[in-house]
């Protein structure tokens, strides 16, 4: 289940991705599973939100820009975003920004 | 219908807005749109994308902060966030960020 990332005060990283898929499930579901099973594995991982309609979006925070470096060369991370271009996503867009203030209730 | 952002070449601003809503729809859709329809029309809009299944995100795109501090303080917006805050939301985020890169397919 996804809730509001319990991130710490700003500055952070986030990094927004946002994608259309194509038809079929193609194991999709397994791999953005351990995908995030994964993250939350790496150095620098805060959090991760997730909402699917037509338009996917996942938003993961990270501490440092060198903390998205590292989980994007990731060996079973790039294997994942190798089948992402080939088969999962019809489109996407990553966006790499630094969150520089935050509020909510 | 949300699509991917058509978004220009950074440096620019996104606002990430994570809720979860409370029960009953108490007028939100139409509030939800309305504002969307609204935040099109503002200085420095560059484009918004959606979607919610337990968790809402909303990311909207903007050429500068000052562009964010004028939607926020927009008469109709500041409507809506009073009935956000009483009414829609069981709990949000917002978490305003410069994006610095950006690629995709």
């Amino acid at each position: 289940m996804s809730v509001i990332a319990n991130t710490p005060k700003p500055p952070y990283y986030a990094v927004i991705f946002t994608s259309t898929r194509t038809e079929g499930e193609n194991g999709y579901s397994e791999t953005a599973n351990r995908m995030v099973e994964l993250a939350e594995q790496q150095p620098g991982f805060l959090g991760v939100e997730s909402a699917r309609e037509e338009l996917g979006i996942t938003v993961s925070y990270w501490a440092e820009l060198e903390s998205i470096k590292l989980w994007k060369a990731n060996i079973e991370h790039l294997e994942a975003q190798k089948k992402g271009r080939s088969q999962w996503y019809q489109s996407f867009k990553v966006r790499i920004s630094k969150v520089e203030r935050d509020y909510g209730i």
